[in-house]
């Protein structure tokens, strides 16, 4: 998606150890309008009728989630990050390795929202390994629902996330794939 | 707002210690189509022009921010909750005592985002205590931001909060105002 390279390469920011800042526009201060236009494009890439929630993960998915969600008519349920499970009734729950942060966590969904008749769109902020969006694969799984999908804003292409899923038969679609980005140029390059 | 008392009448869970779970269409599945309604509602509540940015907390403020913000052109900015601040840059901080989770826990921004030249409307779900607004505001004086007024979803009108916030002259909009609840006899009276 062009409007979101284009967004990237001017106010995204390379740090060391392959970090890409991007919190003036996708996840810190958020641009609305940009958000829209990402979730036409997720709406374009799954024109699926059968959708029926969007299940993200707190925090930076949410709002992503809650704009494409307009444009699917769904609801969206959002996993909550816990160290320490508050089981308030029946839950899924799946635990998330995080690279980047470098800790283990749990995540959970009230069994309520996911139930077997669901039809499943995963959307997050970012891929990289994969850890989260293979968490929220398991809560899907838990639930018996089904997996119609997983939409990405960035997608780090470097990283084994996206491959992983892809070759397990996961639909992927990223908006942006990053190919290599370099801290000391500033330059990146995004799959064609 | 007749929709959101019908709907918190209809789902909403009266639980023991005043708790009020509205999890199946506010703060864990999300129901965007109510959400556009409550963005609307802000909007006509807050008509003036000047608001630039709408500010939250995580994680349930931000789909409410997201979906209102489409209603006033403006990006939306959202507190990080963090017990080991993240010092990366300048960042405006303030501490928050929950009652509700009986812990406390430091909010943050970067300072990038809220300005001298910003106008902002904070947005939440839940104002009980106000304790979480309380630290929002503090980051919106840190900044030397101007503060346009604060739009809250759902408020306990039987805690102090709003009455604080509405005597030191701070424009509260609450969508919602439960006068009382009764977990015994499940009845919910809203202020009128």
């Amino acid at each position: 998606m062009k409007l979101l390279e284009d967004r990237i390469r001017r106010d995204g920011t390379i740090k060391a150890g392959n970090v890409l800042k991007v919190d003036s526009f996708l996840n810190h201060q958020l641009d609305i309008v940009l958000y829209n236009e990402m979730g036409k494009e997720f709406r374009r890439l799954f024109p699926d009728g059968r959708i029926t929630k969007i299940l993200t993960i707190e925090a930076s998915g949410i709002g992503i989630a809650c704009i494409a969600a307009q444009y699917f008519g769904v609801p969206v349920v959002f996993a909550k990050k816990t160290q320490s499970l508050n089981l308030d009734g029946d839950v899924y729950t799946a635990r998330v390795e995080s690279f980047t942060h470098k800790k283990v966590y749990d995540i959970m969904v009230s069994a309520r929202y996911l139930t077997p008749d669901d039809h499943i769109l995963i959307i997050d902020d970012f891929l990289a390994n994969g850890c989260a969006v293979t968490g929220l694969i398991e809560l899907v799984q838990r639930a018996g629902a089904g997996l119609e999908g997983v939409g990405i804003a960035i997608e780090k292409g470097f990283q084994d996330g996206g491959r992983l899923l892809r070759s397990s038969g996961i639909r992927v679609e990223s908006l942006a794939v990053i190919e290599k980005m370099d801290a000391e140029t500033g330059v990146i390059t995004f799959r064609s």
